[in-house]
């Protein structure tokens, strides 16, 4: 989408030297918009687990951009297979919880482990990374036209009233190549005239709601107010959310999401409230071998310095800012899992499914073979 | 309860000067632990206003206290009976949600208009802010010997595990004159020698789970664990929480309870996951003329800065940190009110009883009358 009126996408080759990729550092969003560049694998790894890119399809992405980055600089000290498996374990070892980070890594591998030589592995790596991407930005334009008459539906009823969404966390642009997931069906929205509102819940700690949903919303143009994560129950109650769209790091072939940490708890108010949840994500976000998602997918535990400390905007400057006494003891967990019966529906590159196992496989007829564990 | 070791409560006459009374301003906590000096009801409504003093039986006593300075400081320049009058408007405007506010203010007003003088009435105010202070200082400790057994049950089931007790905001010593309403069930169990740990919310926007209840907890030697927000439903989800205690701003003769933004959450997670959620609360804080607390307690918006920016210290000092993009538009809702479908029981001072309007009635008969609109 654009910033500052010119288009971007999250992660492409670097103009000139098609051996580094570049990216956004979204650490340093909304309060500075630099690209950094990404020399090596080492570089994607730390750029993921850093945070510096983030949200599933972006984190499996540039995970695929890693192996090709790692041919790019193979230098013969190990055999190329033993290279490029501990390659992969490390990339694969940098966040947990997302589905695609294993998936992207584990494609690219399937497609170089079908020539020989290097300079033929390089090639076909870097084919299927652009194909990764390609399908990325594919599927969440996929999903925004599917998401999309959830919102007129709403809309047409509330007689040029804007429609009310909440959203937790960024499953926007930001999170993936273009358009974003949840997010996707609210910009296809907003372009068609439909009027928009989106309640942005802040999502401590990382603030990635805050920072980086209501800047690329603010951006295109689309009205939004940041809310506390304590506050969305609240507006459910008062009728002012007409729906909840969400993310997904990792869903179970039972329809169970797992998500940024409080997801699970806007889905009881959205239940409670009678208002419809939905959770947007492309296929490549499940985990077909996976069918309770509370029990099987693992979560992430993350540095207790990102809840002790925050970054902000002091006297002019970028600071990072001590929040709680130093002795306090803290913990940090990164994701929660929404069980299928808080959620009204998924939505998918390929349509719109209950969550449930029969369902999904509806839209994804091919991936039978793989539930059966 | 003790900060470093020296015993201390939260509002209390000057010494050598009866005419002040001094607080410490919980703004700077846990960073400067800072006393102040109300020198008359003008400070004792900024102070109100400005979270100086916060929580609900506190906000009663410090207005109580505002009654008697205001006498303290009378000159004549208008009626002693209207001057009281608009002394008491304008306490009662300092804060909405907390129904002690205004309870507090009109047993002041009802005890001086039994006497007649300047001096009676001074002497009666001072008196009777002597007995509210004493009266919560006393309805605390009664919460907490109410709640100690329900501690005690889940103690003497888990063998010598500590007991996982959850809390938002700050419903501590902090909040009241003594013990806490929430905490003071947890204090007592500590003291009893029963092993607690307690999950504290973070609390957003103000952080007063993080900053008060994190520091007051620290100081008396409970362990505590500070999470953000979001962290609640996933910790209940995994059997990481044995209970939930809250407080309440104000609750109605249904047992429907307004609180901190974001206990309605935890409660739904609480009631999800079969985990008694208890609010504690002095009777002084029940609203005897409400029914529905959804739709009749009043709920605070608050200034949209304090969520834009939050206090801590960056290189050694106290700063105030910008932490949206300072265009970002922001709504702060201050309560949320939790139905009493979703509360396990109520603990008060005269013991605890079903969130509904006879159990509550049979433990305060004297109020029925009251509830008759």
């Amino acid at each position: 989408m654009n910033v500052n009126g010119k288009h971007y996408e999250t992660i492409w080759l670097k103009p000139g030297n098609k051996k580094e990729a570049e990216i956004i550092d979204q650490r340093f969003l909304p309060f500075e918009f630099k690209i950094v560049n990404l020399k090596n694998c080492d570089d994607v790894f730390f750029a993921i687990r850093d945070m510096q890119v983030r949200g599933a399809p972006l984190i499996g992405a540039a995970a695929a951009m890693g192996i090709y980055l790692a041919l790019c600089e193979y230098s013969n000290a190990d055999t190329l297979d033993d290279y490029i498996n501990r390659k992969a374990a490390f990339l694969k070892s940098a966040r947990p919880t997302a589905i695609n980070l294993g998936y992207a890594v584990e494609l690219v591998l399937g497609e170089i482990n079908k020539v020989q030589g290097l300079e033929q592995k390089t090639e076909i790596a870097l084919k299927t990374v652009v194909k990764i991407i390609d399908k990325e930005r594919q599927n969440s334009l996929d999903i925004g036209h599917h998401g999309l008459p959830l919102i007129e539906r709403i809309s047409a009823m509330k007689n040029e009233e804007p429609v009310n969404i909440l959203t937790h966390c960024n499953a926007g642009w930001l999170a993936c190549i273009d358009y974003g997931t949840a997010t996707a069906p609210i910009y296809l929205a907003h372009n068609h005239g439909i009027k928009v509102h989106v309640w942005v819940d802040e999502t401590r700690p990382r603030n990635q709601g805050a920072w980086l949903t209501a800047w690329e919303l603010q951006q295109h143009g689309i009205p939004c107010t940041i809310i506390t994560d304590n506050a969305g129950g609240h507006l459910m109650q008062h009728g002012m959310v007409d729906l909840v769209i969400v993310g997904c790091d990792r869903a179970s072939i039972n329809g169970d999401a797992a998500n940024k940490i409080g997801t699970y708890l806007k889905a009881l108010a959205a239940h409670d409230n009678n208002i419809p949840f939905y959770v947007a994500l492309p296929s490549s976000s499940i985990d077909w071998n996976i069918t309770d998602g509370l029990k099987e997918i693992p979560i992430e535990e993350r540095n207790e310095e990102e809840i002790k400390y925050v970054q902000g905007i002091v006297n002019g400057k970028t600071e990072n800012m001590l929040i709680t006494s130093p002795e306090s003891k803290v913990a940090n967990y990164g994701f929660d899992v929404t069980p299928a019966r808080l959620i009204t529906a998924l939505i998918t590159e390929k349509g719109i499914c209950k969550p449930e196992k029969n369902s999904i496989l509806e839209l994804f007829p091919e991936k039978i073979e793989m539930t059966i564990k």
